[in-house]
């Protein structure tokens, strides 16, 4: 792999608060940071990118989303929930093959990349599919494959926890470490005590974690209630699902005692602001939960409901939503909402080493190009970066010392075949004969 | 000026709800569109553009804003209102020459146009400096000189009433029309009554409307109350303040009787909603002003709040509160979100005949790029152009029948300068030793 040395960046470090070093370098072999600031002597690199007026910073983390989900991006707008799903989402889905999971979690890893993010937690369907495109877009994941407990004739993909169990084990580890696996049980209002307990257990005895949904609805919060005597959060505690790492995804609708489970288990929350913005779902209590110490992390959800992968923009509409609701614009300020949306959830993903910019950390790294008028003049970087750069500001992207971007140019993947792919799999499993669907060209 | 010829096309019209024409042609001359769908028969371009994979839609009119507080943008973070003026932007104001007006207006005006913004309602101090931008850039523009009624020595640029209102007629009609200018009166809590119907007899003997801020706090309600036995809006209607065109930024704290008092007064409400959230201000009843028939408009206000004059973000972001803040995902679709960022603004600013793609409206549009991954599939082009498409996506923009942008390319402004000058003055506003400025290369 190639020494890269990335010279004069301004450089957001994550590492110190509010630490941003100016006209520094970075020194880059084997997948790791070597140095920060002064090269080290003997570093002899293979290429040299002069970062004048731009801003390195660690990579996007996504905590929570549902990548082949691309192909339902706008399908369902402007509705409530129950008929989002019933009418629309699951319309769409139900006319899934395995190849279009392929194709749809490509579109996301090309999305994905040309915002800057470096790493995903996936929780979808024929999840093999989804590692295939992270092993081959050189991305990080966390992998989830969803299952309800229903049994294999009733779930998506024919989908059942042995199936799941094997795709743990076959992925583990694999793309030199870039993919991690975990077990994906839907959520505790789908999946039934028995089953959550079965997984709980094939969780402990794999050594892995588990990606699940939890508290999105009051009303999930009163069915827990009624009929297991406990919260969502308490329930699944019990249930052993918290004994292990665990993304616990959403987590509005929890009280006092539910965060105390989540700080004391080390729960990963995952926070998907614009989503619960779009579909009207409320406000998390995310100001309580970091006075708890609980490991927040952002997520953009599935493009069904975002509609997009920005974690960018994720970051800052977590400061926004929470700012306004409880009137105080001192909450979330800058540099800890980029470690939200950063180093939280790559910690969340078991990728501890990634999410700073220091010696001996993971290079996993993003470049915004800072010469535009929309980022000057240059007060507060952090300010710059979270109120006013846009996904296309990110110019360069680097995963474990490896450039998958450079020049807005996508270097892993084939984005025109992609494009053209995903489109027509997306129009064929609404309805082809809406669209026009064009020969492809590339 | 040339005929364009813009083929093949998707169009959203903004003219019929939800209206979006596939492949469609819109031919333009004279500063207006002749035709949008079929070209009329002896139609002889002078420049085709080739628009497939690609959006036509109406430019953004930005109803509120402070375009030269781009100086500031980043110099305040994360603070309380108080603070933030006091501590942060009235120090930084303090030391602005008239001449950083025009720049910073500059700064903001190459911002603007790349962000497909084709027109703004401006409020700041030395006016005739933005009259300048906005000759020079091709924009349009409603501009406001604001004035606090405190007599010139203790007013920014030595300001009096009389001074703006040489202001408005110097101005008035400008650029072939696309300079509109109105009365700046700051406030009702700044500005006494006295000296607000002063200033509601001279918009009425100039014919001009005005632009001022309006309950931004309850705690204005309250003084307003305590003082002049009325709400800030009902205060200003009795004044005369709406007894012309009028835009009323802000009104986040009105109850019933100030909405009767907008609808019936014709009063524009330019709402800023992510100023709202960064600064933790509440949330105004959007949903009820629209319910009353009220001309609902957005804006960026300044970028020292916000940070940046991003209308695409602002439509966003307007649909994303209203729906969470009351649990209503159905509230202000997307077709109904584009309207409150374009026609309602243009009207506001009193540019009727924008804000429409249709036969003889201006020829003031915006070309989006939909060939990239994060706006794919197009199941619905308005919802991915709110929802996923971003400020770098508007490839192409026109006012009044020119090229403001083409390719991304800023054609009327000197973009290196621009960047250069803006910044060098931003530093020295907040005390220069803290920043390397580098020589002007350009």
């Amino acid at each position: 792999m190639p020494k890269v040395l990335i010279k004069n960046a301004d450089v957001i470090t994550l590492d110190q608060p509010d630490e941003v070093l100016k006209g520094s370098d970075v020194a880059i072999a084997d997948g790791v940071i070597q140095a920060v600031g002064a090269v080290p002597d003997g570093f002899v690199p293979d290429e040299v990118l002069d970062a004048t007026d731009q801003v390195v910073m660690p990579g996007f983390f996504n905590a929570h989303t549902h990548a082949p989900m691309t192909l339902v991006r706008g399908w369902a707008e402007d509705l409530p929930l129950d008929r989002w799903f019933n009418e629309r989402i699951w319309v769409a889905e139900s006319a899934l093959t395995e190849e279009d999971v392929y194709w749809g979690a490509a579109l996301a890893a090309a999305e994905m990349i040309r915002c800057g993010t470096v790493g995903f937690a996936d929780h979808y369907f024929w999840m093999d599919r989804v590692a295939e495109v992270v092993e081959q877009s050189g991305l990080r994941a966390t992998l989830a494959w969803c299952v309800f407990g229903l049994g294999a004739e009733q779930e998506i993909g024919g989908t059942t926890l042995d199936l799941t169990v094997d795709f743990v084990q076959r992925w583990q580890g694999a793309a030199d470490g870039r993919i991690h696996t975990v077990l994906g049980p839907h959520s505790p209002y789908v999946c039934s005590p028995a089953f959550l307990t079965q997984v709980a257990e094939q969780a402990a005895a794999l050594g892995v974690g588990v990606h699940l949904h939890v508290a999105e609805s009051q009303e999930q919060v009163d069915n827990s209630l009624a009929e297991h005597g406990r919260t969502p959060v308490a329930h699944l505690a019990r249930l052993g699902l918290f004994d292990g790492p665990a993304i616990a995804a959403h987590c509005i609708y929890v009280n006092d005692e539910d965060l105390s489970i989540l700080a004391e288990k080390g729960v990963t929350v995952a926070s998907c602001t614009g989503c619960y913005m779009k579909l009207g779902m409320g406000v998390p209590p995310l100001p309580d939960m970091l006075a708890r110490g609980i490991n927040v992390a952002l997520g953009t959800d599935g493009t069904a409901s975002n509609n997009d992968l920005d974690m960018l923009e994720e970051a800052k509409l977590a400061a926004l939503m929470h700012k306004n609701a409880r009137l105080d614009p001192q909450l979330l300020p800058g540099d800890l909402v980029l470690r939200l949306a950063t180093q939280n959830g790559a910690r969340a993903m078991g990728f501890p080493q990634s999410g700073v910019i220091a010696p001996d950390r993971a290079a996993d790294l993003i470049i915004l190009d800072f010469h535009q008028p929309h980022l000057r003049p240059r007060h507060n970087l952090i300010a710059n970066v979270i109120y006013a750069a846009k996904a296309g500001d990110v110019r360069h992207v680097m995963v474990a010392g490896r450039w998958l971007m450079r020049d807005r140019e996508l270097l892993t993947l084939d984005e025109e075949r992609i494009i053209y792919e995903a489109e027509r799999r997306a129009w064929r499993m609404v309805g082809e004969e809406l669209h026009v669907v064009r020969e492809y060209q590339g």
